[in-house]
């Protein structure tokens, strides 16, 4: 949950973007041009009118009829998404979670570079990972500064979660994806996501027969 | 998004119970017995009365003024979640990443245990990985019913991921976790989850100065 002070736009419309993206460079992957609100939908689990009303927050996007050009509302996503760009991400544990995201291809072409692998223990520091050498957490700020960082991934056991997103922050990361199962306390004007597998299968065995 | 034929809570209330579960967990092991909805939403990007009106949904989980006991909501939102039983869960996909997910230790006392990790590649079919011999997906069907598995984690690139989507449907799987960044096709009486990292960032750099 981010807040929204940067924007008039909700926050949960904003959280759909991505899927939208993901969803039109599939399309494009096969081969499509066009698409409407009713073949897109059925690939996400979101209603058409949804999807319509959505994207008419940043208007010109497409019209009822004539369709949605994928090129083009690519594009215009990247742009609002501001992944134009490409932003370099730092991941701050090096044991196997942390080892199997500066491993995983699927950043590339979609706005992010892993840049630096950083731990906290010295039985990691200085090793090879991928094509990491593990940094000491205390060159963090140095690093983000002269590279240019925001974002930072935390893939930490949950009892140093908070101590490292304390780090993180003083050291002048503005967003931080975190991996450890437990909520951390950052200051509003640092974006934070969560990501939990074990949250996503709890919602699930709701609906199975025990 | 999950279908809710098994209820009338919107699923979008089913969603925030775990993370409920998650904070009241974490308040339990720093030695609180009792806690508030506003205490509890500190910790949660969640306003104090959305937290009272999801309880609410279950009946009897508190009374606002004298507090929630942490211990039974726990309890309730485990009944609730039917996580009060461990739920044995395949892993197909025996890369970086279905390697990290089998060395994760996050499922423990939260309601799941990796079973086995299954693979389409002959390379790695017969390897070991931490505790698993990677098995071959076609023994899945064999496996489910022998061992009463319904859910499965897919840590496959994407250009296999609807592919084995269809194969793990195929075998009796009854809820799917996709780490595989495409959205897949399943019937509508599977569960489907995803977990998609880049879609987390791209959240979070639409609010960042770029």
């Amino acid at each position: 949950m981010s807040g929204n002070a940067a924007s008039s736009i909700p926050d949960i419309v904003i959280g759909r973007l991505p899927l939208y993206l993901r969803a039109l460079r599939r399309l494009r992957h096969v081969g499509k041009q066009v698409t409407s609100s009713h073949e897109f939908c059925k690939r996400l689990d979101i209603s058409s009118a949804q999807i319509r009303k959505d994207l008419s927050h940043f208007g010109g996007f497409g019209k009822q009829g004539t369709g949605y050009q994928i090129d083009f509302l690519i594009e215009k996503l990247r742009d609002v998404l501001k992944i134009n760009q490409e932003w370099l991400v730092v991941v701050i544990g090096a044991g196997n979670l942390g080892s199997a995201i500066s491993h995983y291809r699927g950043f590339q072409d979609r706005g992010f570079r892993i840049a630096h692998l950083f731990d906290v223990s010295p039985d990691v520091i200085g090793q090879r990972i991928g094509n990491f050498v593990v940094r000491p957490l205390g060159k963090l700020a140095d690093t983000i500064r002269e590279e240019g960082i925001k974002i930072a991934m935390l893939a930490v056991p949950a009892e140093q979660a908070q101590s490292v997103a304390d780090q993180v922050v003083a050291a002048g990361i503005e967003a931080i994806l975190n991996y450890a199962p437990i909520n951390i306390n950052v200051p509003a004007s640092v974006q934070i996501q969560y990501i939990d597998p074990v949250t996503h299968l709890q919602r699930m065995t709701y609906y199975l027969d025990g």
